[in-house]
């Protein structure tokens, strides 16, 4: 039970923090590091706690439900490896530096699966040992590309699916399946750019920065919750295929970034925005 | 004639630059900074020079026309101090910035009036004893304001316009009289957040970094060439309010540096993008 | 009392965040922001909570020292506005983008005098109407001028000294009566370039990116605690002077950006550092 | 002869790009991107021509020898993919990144050997079918370790050492043998924290932003020329294993940033400087 987590959001009350600690003293719980936000919009309350010692789950979780407002939102979790399956299309950046973290330890991750509608990065895959599926979208409506690719994730297990330049727009219904478990590597500063072919359209607008953004799925394309986004000064001398190649770096950084923040458990997703602590 | 500079683009030929070189050191003339650019999908040549030495005028550019193909645009000019009017609304901050640069002569400007439809910045221009032309708008029709605008600026002597936080949308007509000459400050990083309170727009998207970007005004609402852009983090923690507050540092710096390279004769137009040798 | 700001730093230990957040329950406050941090090399906890809500301030602060361990450091402070005086020297860009935020009340102080070695700024501050005191340096010993600059700080009522571009060196006795209520702005990307002439090392040395630091002053130069930093790219075609122009701005806007931090009580000194809650 | 590249550094004088295009133009050659710079303090040109069509070499070299001044550097050269010899200890972040670079063919580079002072990295360049020479430092003089890896570069065909995370300072007689040809990547912000550890160096000093410096490596340590840096944001809440975490993403981007630089040719070292043309 070393470095636990808990993290709650609920309706913002007086004393929350007095009561929430309280009981984590009681119990002999030692805080390493807290954090606290009120959406004063909202009237709502975030908080992250990091904290050792040792605890009987159930009755800590039961004690906490007591003493906090109705509509809570509880979760008391372990620095856990997350589990993930990375969806990709043909783009390697994204998905090497995903593979090379994951061989390395250096995401608290363990990349179950990579799925790709081409063989292409079959090879790079293997080289770390990791299996590919190739779920081909040729002659296949979007319903039966997706109903195989649902098979494929049926049979693994994961907490989270990484979009690491997966070029195919889901279907709301596969994205219901996943809620706030899917995760977005867009190739724009969002919410400029939204859609195919970001790159060309910063080229053709003749913007001076450019910039990729990390988010959770949802059913409306490109419009989720950010986690994380970085930006490239760019010149009248960049083409849009140079933009395209400076911009890869910025894509993997920022969703390394993104998924680190996640798999620390340091962001909470709050409406359409996200709430982090870091 | 010290430290002129000569501007020219067109069509893109094989040995523009010896052509023109050529022409200056025939002249006796010393090139102490150059710099090209030729845009490959419109096919079209770029150059800024910059040299010393003495030479007529009239015969330098009739020279010039001789050896440049059809459609050139050829301007020579002298690291001369620009004339501008500034327009105003309530929000002081790009105002203040510019008007201390110009009393301590940091910008290669003169700032010869400002022009507001409020009263509010009356007493810090006058501060700086600069011309402070009050044109309110209310109870007229935007025809009718700008004709007052037209009326003041008929009787002043400027080179450009800068929209300072000047809050109100030009008409095309009174924009099509001032081509390439009105630098506007828009408060986000475009094309993201075009129009109104585009603050309270990032702030309900949830973006992780916000912007700002100076560019030239046509008939298009924010879609004008770009000149400078720059950018800021911000977190869940941040209201609209604290977006605008820190926005507010990025966007008078973004457009003192828009200025700054202008009135160096460092930005070309070419059709909705600039191209800028700094 | 609206808007108290409790400010702790201490020994930490088990149980602080109850305790502290109790003791506000108790009395019927109610946090609306708090942050804390614990310094794990040091074992020292810091916490910094924004409250509402009527208290007698003395039984507060008693009851607060009986349930913090020995050591501790309590502030409890309002946000009120601050009381600043400026020494400056020479150059206008930190004192301008001051006394304009002061003139217009953007960040929460009060500018109280203007203290200078040279009389090249008066005119700069008589405009804002800030008593302005020249202290030369020319004939007098360190020792001397800094007799008479105390001279004019004795009739004046101030919270913190800021030093927006003044190029002497404090003694170490002048630091002493003042710690940590000295801010300086450096134009450096400390600890980069210590000492005079950063611009032209930065210059020498060929560097891509340059910086500004803004620190509390102890008795190492250009040492103290930092509390903001910011960078800007440079290139090879940049000279010393073009840096130095550069440079300016971002040292104005760090600088400021260090003002607003302290101002709002969000920085607390630890040992040679900061812990900024923002 | 498609794509060549002229690279011409000289004493500055009168006519210098007219005289060269001249040539280039008499020769029927097109030029696709021109760039110059001159370094008032040395009185010093430099030139970068990228231009297309065909010539034969030895002739043009020579006409060009006779129209440069005594003392010029010219070097005609094509887009040829740069091999190069990678030097690593333990850390995998910048190996990892180039060597997928390299796979993928995305750096202008093909790399022919890694060579490290410990077996660690051996498994990840056998991944990539790259030969790995361990050659250990353990019970060896400096001489003798040197005179080891000199034998495996004896044995090479490379235009590039690039020191990716070696850990190891080289002596001057080594670096003598390859003047401008060894690429370093150091973990700081050159030139702060200059030797070893520079991350716990950041810490200690609590400083608010770290980098990295990409610079060819000369026999004053972490004195070279400049190529590429960049910073990220740190928080007091960083441990110096955070910002050590943290800075690899920035050290790999440099680094790679830097090589594209190197690999197109777009960079000259002039005296403890680089000139760049981006």
């Amino acid at each position: 039970m070393e470095n636990s987590i808990l993290l709650i959001d609920c309706p913002d009350e007086k004393g929350l923090i007095f009561k929430i600690t309280g009981l984590l003293y009681k119990n002999h719980l030692n805080i390493i590091e807290n954090s606290e936000f009120v959406d004063k919009n909202r009237g709502w309350f975030f908080m992250r706690t990091q904290f050792t010692g040792f605890f009987p789950e159930k009755p800590l979780l039961e004690e906490l439900r007591e003493i906090l407002p109705t509509g809570a939102t509880i979760k008391l979790t372990q620095k856990e490896r997350k589990k993930v399956v990375l969806m990709v299309t043909k783009e390697h950046h994204c998905l090497s530096d995903l593979l090379v973290r994951n061989y390395f330890n250096d995401l608290n991750m363990s990349v179950e699966a990579v799925i790709s509608n081409y063989m292409i990065l079959d090879k790079l895959a293997s080289k770390f040992d990791i299996p590919f599926y190739y779920v081909s979208h040729e002659n296949r409506s979007r319903e039966d590309h997706e109903k195989y690719i649902h098979q494929v994730l049926s049979e693994l297990d994961f907490h989270y699916i990484v979009l690491a330049k997966y070029m195919r727009i889901l279907s709301p219904d596969f994205i219901a399946k996943y809620p706030n478990k899917i995760i977005n590597i867009h190739h724009s500063f969002l919410p400029a750019f939204v859609g195919a072919s970001p790159y060309a359209q910063a080229f053709e607008r003749g913007v001076k920065i450019i910039g990729a953004t990390a988010h959770f799925v949802n059913e409306d394309l490109d419009q989720g919750p950010i986690i994380a986004q970085n930006v490239l000064p760019v010149a009248h001398s960049h083409s849009a295929a140079d933009m395209a190649l400076a911009g890869k770096d910025v894509e993997k950084i920022v969703l390394a970034k993104a998924l680190k923040l996640v798999f620390e458990e340091r962001v909470f997703v709050s409406g359409n925005k996200t709430v982090i602590f870091d």
